[in-house]
């Protein structure tokens, strides 16, 4: 049965949670929900919609076990996916997936059995009978969870119709912004560069011919998302080595690429050098926060992705950035003072130390954790990844300086991945006070608490 | 004196351990002994032999400490060894050496005390008494460790002939196989490759002139080595950098490898591209699991190696190889539908969570657990590395899917270390379950532990 | 309120952290400390001065709160830099500043509660009533601390002047010694490299116009360092590529750097290669400990470190020395018998292990721990990187053979650094007792436990 002192083993802990953390509100500022279904805000189908329709995580592990793909992403109902995939949880031990899926039948359903193949039909009864009586949508479970804002990410050419709509309209007092991610431009090399631009050309009404024009097409956009209220922005790396530039040989860069001309590897890091410092000067000069996600492999296995798409399980992590190239580009920025607030997130587990030295060492006033560790993302957001960020982090960058957790999920049920954070960061303060390692007042402690869980980020991106 | 609660430091963990881990049998299906030993099965001298005379563990250990190589390979006696031996054994305190040697002595002699430079004599004698009462041989040991099969590795031109003859006169119900390990064609770059390319085609009867009839004569020796029942294979890979390549490209680089003449970087990377990627589908061809140990830096310490010997204790690990070329490999052979089954042992910790993610990318159906994280490997395989490997890898990849421990060893009192992984998987188990992490019921725990210890093993391989 | 079982979680930690290892004496064998300073022996203005003056752990903490820069570097009084600190220091739970302060307030003031906004004056105050009742100076703050050595660290150009003359005075039984090092030699692509040869031939009195004469130029400075009871050397080595060079190329490449021109990678790397090997071969002729220090990334933000100074916190961690550049080195060194007793510190956590692994694999008779892995130092001195130092390198390198703690600090207050070591040390090998991983009677680990803490040190130095 789901137990309540879940992740706390210590008195200390468990009190610091239970009083200062469990009913603080979430902002996300972060995330893959899709604006559209927000604004639809259509009662959901059953529980394996809800599981099953977007969540790569759940489709990698079903993919562990075996089970053929018309299970995951295949044509099988919703049901019968569900199905599957209660049949593996009891061997999801150890696994953020199992933990996850409990919380959210206690959080939503008010189911605290542990599922399994037996009880599976009879949990997705209670579960459907639970949606229909609470007429339960994706804004209804962001209330259920105290949501205050959430971040959806989008590209430039983005009409962020839906963000719009939703703000003349509103949304129940929860804030939907939308953060800007310039990919598609970012990554000159890849097929599809060429007709990006004639999008992004019509996007912002201007001529794109040149690099130089890219980037102003982009900030005319950027414009336009503060305009919705946004203030982030997201930049996706999969890796990044720096490498000296001229002006020309940008401009020749691109003028290959926009050309369908391949680059070889040098021109695409000095492209990429290119490209983040201008996008750095570009959210300096109009107060947006840049979010740097640095070290993903995309469809590392390619043949599957092509057969059944991108962001469906195949991306891996890639362990072949230095930490200096990414030093290199905040010292240039720096070297000009036109270095915005950024959030460094590195997928790679084994250089999250290297990345918080880094961040500290940016830093500086009037702001209050200027340069950032971002949160444990992706493949480490796990209560063991968590804790060992703390610990790790602590040591290197200060934790209560950190604006906390995001969901970077596709789902409307996540935000219990927030309630895990909060969980493991009072555990591992009440262990700090336990060992005698923290001696100061509790007040102290529950201030930071508050910070680290909401008014940091608050604070931060100036909501 | 040896405490049976060694590591089990929860209740949970506790019960788990004895109901459902303890008395399973052991299949152990990487291990370095030699076949010869196995089969003359002769009664060991002493337990100094048992300790000393192949494990460069303790060679290295023994260096570390200042012992003067007279008594570690050179011309002391056995008795001589383990006595110098067990002076320095009190203070290898963290060690893994510690808790192994006393795992032995109390599961082969049924020696509880600690040994040290004061009982060391006392003790000696005790083993040699319990070594002839016991008539101990190899192939006692494995029984009274409950080891069901044992599979050693060997080169592709071996003749197996030990093997063989164990077959036709049985040992005692535990089955002897062989891995197919081509190191030797693997390191064109390597002195001594012309002459083993003669040795190739003189065990497969077959010209080995070129690229091509070298894979065909190792794809010749794989089919000898199925016939005698072996489905898997072993491949030690120093460092590796995917490097595209074409055939006329390996045939130009074999030429000149086969002529004696030396390679250059991207010769080496083009060839160890290409060999790999031959390999691979060569192993899913003949349904031959493909075993990967990446990240070796052998003979770090060359003169000392060139003085003592190869595998005498002076290797070491390389970081150097990136996540990325595994899986331009993996990806390369998946997308011909030539990925045979995989399991991958980075030897360097920090890329230990890279390479299970990398492995989860790659299942489907309708295997479990088809590209699998291998065992915590050489350096990593203590109580720390196997808790390390679990807490972050279960995040990542299912643990419940895991092929579970090996030994890697030359030493037939080896097995303890099944012991010691099962007891950390225990307590790990018993600790998810305290934490509330885990709420599902104890008999489906008793499973996953079932299948990690041996299930897994049996069905992967096919035994 | 302090509490003095700080970090000893079991029962066996606290016994034997109290009975063997709390008042052991301390060699600090390097640090930062000014020997001007502990000539001069001057009390010290207040807490502001000896917490503030030169410590860049806390100003890079301050920055990262946003605090202006006046009261971090500037003009501010010592005072009002103080209560900056103690207002954010509340905030800095988890952080080693925390805890390292707790213990300074308690050891060297007898202040036992929290430092905070509310009683910073009031603690001040009674921290200058303290220094000036004892008339607190360096000398005295060592005392308190029971050092018996301090290892200063000084260019090869020094003239030792305090050094010498504490040596003819005597200082109350503290031994000061200094270590050498060749940084700006040994970094020949930077700015300031020509005319730091001409002071390096001033202060030899020989010519230094090759790479040759640099070298001899050197000797003779290391045996001047010698003659003042010398035997440590010191090696900042930001990043390490091993080139293969001939003697040629090297006094080529000399000559450019020496006329300040500029060096290109390949000629950086053959340099640093060469110098290393040279000092190397140096310090084995003359009975010098070999110190490598290996990546930093020194002043990661130029623009910062341009306006206000080197090694005021502007310094990161650099990820890119691949292990085999280092072990090539020491492989060279050996392959001549001129491989010095050797400590490599890395500083990139996430390659501890490899380098614990390679130094292991380089130890040999007749020296205990010839090669070893340094403490953790910098980034990683903390109570968490201690505990994961011994964890993870207890298994690859012994523990038992560790020369133990260094301060690395620029503050005579930062010895309780050593305690914080000995208490996780303690508490660690209680864990292993705990959990039946350590047999061993108690007098064996009181061993290993003085040797760790002071005798290995000495004996090590040679002191």
């Amino acid at each position: 049965m789901f137990r309540e002192d879940l992740l706390l083993t210590n008195a200390t802990g468990k009190r610091l949670y239970e009083r200062y953390a469990k009913d603080l509100p979430v902002i996300d500022y972060h995330c893959h929900l899709l604006p559209g279904e927000i604004y639809e805000n259509r009662e959901f189908e059953d529980i394996g919609e809800m599981w099953l329709a977007h969540d790569h995580y759940k489709w990698r592990a079903m993919r562990c076990f075996g089970i053929p793909e018309r299970y995951i992403t295949g044509d099988a109902t919703y049901y019968e996916k569900y199905l599957k995939f209660a049949e593996i949880l009891p061997e999801l031990v150890g696994n953020p997936l199992y933990i996850w899926c409990a919380l959210e039948l206690k959080r939503y359903f008010d189911i605290e059995e542990a599922l399994n193949r037996d009880n599976a039909a009879e949990i997705y009864r209670r579960c459907k009978e639970k949606i229909v009586k609470c007429h339960m949508t994706p804004l209804y479970c962001m209330k259920v969870s105290r949501v205050e804002l959430a971040c959806t990410t989008e590209d430039p050419t983005d009409t962020l119709i839906y963000h719009r709509k939703m703000q003349e309209q509103g949304t129940e007092g929860i804030r939907i912004i939308s953060a800007f991610r310039p990919d598609k431009a970012f990554y000159a090399e890849k097929p599809g560069f060429a007709q990006y631009m004639k999008r992004l050309s019509d996007a912002a009404g201007m001529p794109v011919g040149s690099f130089r024009e890219m980037m102003a097409a982009l900030e005319s956009r950027l414009k336009f998302f503060r305009e919705t209220g946004s203030m982030i922005s997201d930049n996706g790396i999969e890796d990044f080595t720096w490498q000296d530039y001229t002006a020309e040989e940008i401009e020749a860069i691109f003028a290959r690429a926009a050309a369908g001309e391949a680059l070889d590897t040098a021109e695409i890091n000095r492209y990429r050098s290119a490209f983040l410092t201008e996008a750095g000067r570009m959210y300096h000069r109009n107060g947006f926060v840049m979010q740097l996600h640095i070290g993903t492999y995309q469809g590392a296995n390619r043949s599957r992705e092509a057969d059944i798409g991108a962001a469906c399980g195949f991306d891996c992590t890639d362990d072949s950035t230095f930490v200096k190239s990414v030093g290199k580009l905040l010292d240039r920025l720096n070297s000009e003072e036109a270095l915005p607030k950024t959030i460094l997130y590195p997928l790679n587990a084994g250089q999250m130390e290297n990345f918080a030295i880094l961040a500290a060492g940016f830093c500086e006033g009037p702001e209050r954790g200027k340069v950032q560790l971002g949160a444990p993302w992706w493949f480490n957001d796990q209560a063991y990844g968590i804790k060992r960020q703390f610990e790790a982090a602590a040591n290197l960058y200060p934790v209560a300086l950190s604006v906390g957790m995001l969901t970077d999920s596709r789902s409307f049920i996540s935000y219990p991945r927030h309630e895990l954070y909060r969980r493991v960061l009072c555990n591992y303060f009440g262990e700090l006070v336990e060992r005698g390692e923290y001696i100061s007042g509790e007040e102290e402690l529950a201030r930071v608490i508050r910070n680290v869980c909401h008014d940091n980020a608050r604070n931060y991106f100036g909501l």
